[in-house]
């Protein structure tokens, strides 16, 4: 099984929700169009898979699953297109395509990151019928609101701006990914929970731990695969293709050290799971193939 | 009175909450003094200021109120924020002020504007003790981000953009203004009541209705003093300083239809205030002093 795979039943499903949500998104059809381009240009759904998935082991209404695991793939879309802006990364490609500041332009580009975080808290707002108290709903939307913020991935964003051209220690380099990618992975995860029945809630903070550590793990896992799929594509000897301007965990772990550091909070990733008694096997399998994709 | 007199109270309270929330918004150091330093650099406080006072009339909380509030100038600062970048308006001055991404840098402007929003919303979902219904509490987000998304402030945004140096009619140009500054200052209104007690509810559309004739009206003002400020300090004809690439009620309408116009739409603001059976005669005197102002 990939990833692709594993995620495809709920990639259609959160794909077709958002396509209904986005037509009638912008008041102005150019801006409409670059929010759709930047939220179904691609991507794994690696997010909205553990929102979906966790909402339905803690036994979810798949109405609100499904509105906050579109307000996830928003905020993830809307952190892409302003990551990959002329001021900040200055990327032309994402995913073999154009990125949407080139597809379109910046000041569109700079606006449909905008209205896709508006209507990621429009979403996660909307009353559902027949769901969970409209408390823990106002709960979901404080998740969301703080892992994007300044206190979470625009954070680490930040912090990873700052730390360009420095050599980061371990523990300064940990702190960028949790931040700029981990908050929201884990709030993927917290906002499963939260869809689910009121017993689930007492696992909230092992759900959390997993994303957590799965989240962190992924990074480095990213780390690796740069490495190591030089190697094998472009020849190159290991490690060359680190990038000269950031600091990464093959580079301040070495290879090994990187791969056991990954083991290791895969391995802590699987605890937590054990820890929750339902059945998880969906999870273990999905970080387990996440985990040890080579691309 | 001058409106600076009028919300001289609702301004030090706003700030000074503000403050406080921006003292742990950043989890890195220049991103919070970026984000401190676009909602902090100055303003009428118009929008918190139609919050808090709507929200007295009411019979709201005092702090559901001032969170709304701090929670709409946010909104309205990161709006500023990316609306001065160089691929939007490119503005180096803001209220005599080097603009955010001068005083700081692009990224760091973006990425403040982007984290004003998350802050936005994290005020929004706070749990306040001893106040509306949380069902209500969620209205307010959904209200929010409805006024800020593609079909609301951004939608604005993008429509004025794809104005520049096209002649808009009358109708078009309504449009614009009614997304782009209008949607906001309404939602500035509804949020107010949207604090207050059950029996308030029932005038929620008056409020609003006051709020959009206020806002257009207010639009409509910028344009009148455009012009009439130019021909008193700069000693040019009427008109001659219309700016060449877009649209104005002045250029459409002439100077005594736009001043007609406004007139027109502040009666129908106070028309809305009268239907309104509490003491709203600090909203009728703000709006009095809004729309008479010459700077």
């Amino acid at each position: 099984m990939t990833i692709q795979q594993i995620t495809a039943s709920v990639r259609q499903q959160v794909d077709q929700a958002l396509q209904r949500h986005l037509s009638e998104a912008g008041a102005e059809q150019r801006l409409a169009d670059a929010m759709r381009y930047g939220v179904l240009l691609g991507g794994k759904r690696v997010r909205p898979y553990l929102t979906m998935t966790i909402a339905d082991i803690c036994g979810a209404n798949v109405s609100l699953a499904l509105n906050a695991a579109c307000a996830v793939e928003c905020i993830h879309a809307y952190s892409l297109i302003h990551d990959d802006l002329p001021a900040m990364d200055d990327d032309n490609l994402r995913r073999g395509q154009p990125t949407c500041h080139r597809a379109f332009d910046e000041a569109t580009a700079i606006l449909a990151g905008d209205a896709l975080q508006s209507l990621a808290f429009s979403l996660l707002s909307t009353p559902v019928a027949d769901s969970v108290p409209s408390q823990r709903q106002l709960q979901m939307v404080s998740v969301l609101a703080q892992a994007s913020g300044g206190m979470g991935m625009c954070g680490g964003q930040s912090l990873d701006l700052a730390a360009t051209e420095k050599q980061l220690t371990e523990a300064q380099l940990e702190r960028v990914h949790r931040h700029k990618t981990g908050a929201l992975i884990t709030a993927s995860a917290d906002l499963g929970v939260l869809c689910g029945i009121q017993q689930a809630q007492q696992y909230r903070s092992l759900f959390r731990d997993f994303a957590e550590n799965l989240g962190l793990a992924f990074q480095i896992q990213d780390d690796i695969i740069d490495v190591t799929s030089s190697t094998e594509v472009l020849g190159k000897p290991q490690g060359s293709d680190q990038q000269a301007q950031k600091s990464t965990y093959v580079q301040l772990l070495g290879l090994d050290g990187a791969r056991q550091k990954l083991l290791s909070l895969h391995q802590q990733a699987l605890q937590s799971l054990a820890d929750i008694p339902y059945n998880t096997e969906s999870l273990e399998n999905f970080s387990t193939v996440l985990l040890t994709r080579d691309h």
